[in-house]
């Protein structure tokens, strides 16, 4: 049965029978349950959700985040931001993000939530995220031919869909602008190398020593918790090192919001008697005091991304592996001065 | 059949099998996938979550989060807190959480969304956030007879079971403290009123000024989007006024934050020229500069108390509506001097 056919049915013009189907707040509650309640009872579809709908599909992408963080939260900024434009870019295909959690008792590339998922037929597709380098949710969606998109790559990129950040270009940058505002002693808070881009990110930091003819010094290098107590407890430890960097790239704007605190208690004003740099660029950045210089990664356009290879997927436009990967872009504030 | 005869079954130990079937990742992820796929084959169901899964239940609770953020974000920080430990105190009880997101056309009190999760019976119950005094959501809920929990009250509160913060009480105690510090010119910036905790932290604000003797001055309340650049925009007309308040509080840190910004471009060093107060403690607050007098609402908290409603009326413990009223806590720092 056709829309206009619908519309005659309920004695309604085919633009409000459109609009309440899209539960439009313009029509009014009643209408728009009338409305959709015949659209059930008559098995009216509408496009472009009707092919996969007539072939048993949810309409569903599915994602397990990691179990809640340390400081609580249920999910970090960069992904809250990644999967809010995801939300944006599935909905224009008729596509709905369902989102579950990890266990608390599972290590993060756990496969038993997305198996769940995916048995029960909630969802069409699964995003990944935070992709370790060997990584069995990767194993398991290639094993049963189920669509998925990696945000991260893997040792088996070449043969799946994935978006990326180039991590390793994006720390690389920001040593080498380090490097051309005077520095020679420049520290890198990165966090746990299990996880595929820290390892891009350090490798960028050791290329960029390198390639400055800056020798590498372990204890400059080390790894924190995500939120901002970690980067405050392991910025103190930092400074304490002899002798003292004079620059701290940071892996997460939070790392360098706690690691500003860290210098203060050490008598160091962050952009002027130290140098700090975050990454993630998020909305606190124009905030801090002084004002963070950071690393854009464009969430935003990742999750865009992500959305648009789903679509492709689950069209079936390709059958091709795709991949992106997202160029970062430094954002300068006032927090890393030149070395006087 | 029982775990022993799993255990039998597969040659393993027992606490071999039950540590795989609750996915220790001690257990190597191999015996795990054959563990958990032999419990499947035979029917195995692990305990408490046998009784509801033998009754066909999905052991999951839905939640339908507003479409994403004017600044892109998939969860505001507060609620991201707040599921995070409702996350944790569910899977006590072996229930999951299911998140999706109201569509963005959709006003956030639609029942469309919370409809298809109840129909495919993808869960058990629903948490419901962000009440409005009449909410079409709760209404829904009522009339199927289906377990849910609301954050936040309605004006049918009698007769279900919610959480909430004592938003009235909260933004009472900020003002009689900004009294306490000699301000008489006392701005509050809140959000959009349809929402039921704007009206009542409105509330508090005009009834602190009443008790206080403090004429009301319509143009030092004002509404603001919920983000950082939202509140700096507010701030920037509020500071306007003539004559200029003296004392704002901020009904979010965010809020706050930006209207710290707003301050500093008026020439006025925040906690030295001008009170700033901000509501939710977020973690922010401490690396602001000054740091940020603001409000604990214990949002971790409200997620436990909200997981352990839901194991109530799940496990059928009580027919009674269960209610909960969290108090705030003012976090005192630097922000909101003493007048001079």
């Amino acid at each position: 049965m056709s829309i206009t056919q619908l519309a005659k049915d309920l004695n309604l013009s085919k633009s409000t029978v459109s609009r309440a189907l899209n539960d439009y707040p313009d029509v009014s509650f009643e209408t728009r349950e009338r409305v959709q309640k015949r659209a059930e009872e008559i098995g009216y579809i509408p496009n472009p959700v009707a092919q996969r709908l007539k072939q048993g599909k949810s309409n569903a992408v599915g994602v397990v985040l990691p179990p809640p963080l340390d400081n609580g939260a249920f999910i970090e900024p960069f992904y809250s931001t990644m999967l809010g434009s995801l939300v944006i870019e599935l909905e224009k295909s008729g596509l709905q993000l369902l989102v579950t959690t990890q266990k608390t008792s599972a290590s993060d590339d756990d496969v038993v939530s997305y198996r769940k998922m995916f048995q029960r037929g909630l969802v069409d597709a699964l995003l990944i995220l935070r992709t370790h380098s060997n990584d069995p949710r990767v194993e398991f969606a290639l094993q049963h031919n189920f669509p998925f998109v990696t945000y991260g790559r893997t040792e088996k990129e070449t043969k799946h869909t994935w978006v990326d950040v180039d991590h390793e270009q994006a720390i690389y940058s920001a040593v080498i602008r380090q490097v051309g505002r005077g520095h020679r002693q420049i520290a890198f808070i990165s966090t746990k190398s299990r996880y595929n881009y820290a390892q891009l990110r350090t490798e960028g930091y050791v290329q960029a020593l390198k390639d400055s003819g800056i020798p590498f010094y372990p204890r400059w290098l080390v790894e924190s918790g995500l939120n901002i107590d970690d980067g405050y407890r392991t910025a103190l430890k930092l400074l304490k090192t002899e002798p003292r960097p004079t620059s701290i790239v940071c892996t997460t704007d939070d790392i360098a919001i706690g690691t500003m605190t860290a210098c203060r208690e050490f008598g160091l004003v962050p952009g002027k008697d130290i140098a700090i740099m975050g990454y993630g660029n998020s909305a606190a950045c124009e905030h801090t005091s002084p004002p963070l210089t950071s690393i854009e990664a464009f969430p935003k356009q990742l999750g865009e991304k992500i959305g648009k290879f789903f679509t492709e997927r689950l069209d079936g436009n390709t059958s091709d592996a795709l991949q992106h990967v997202q160029s970062t872009k430094i954002i300068e504030r006032d927090s890393d001065p030149v070395l006087t």
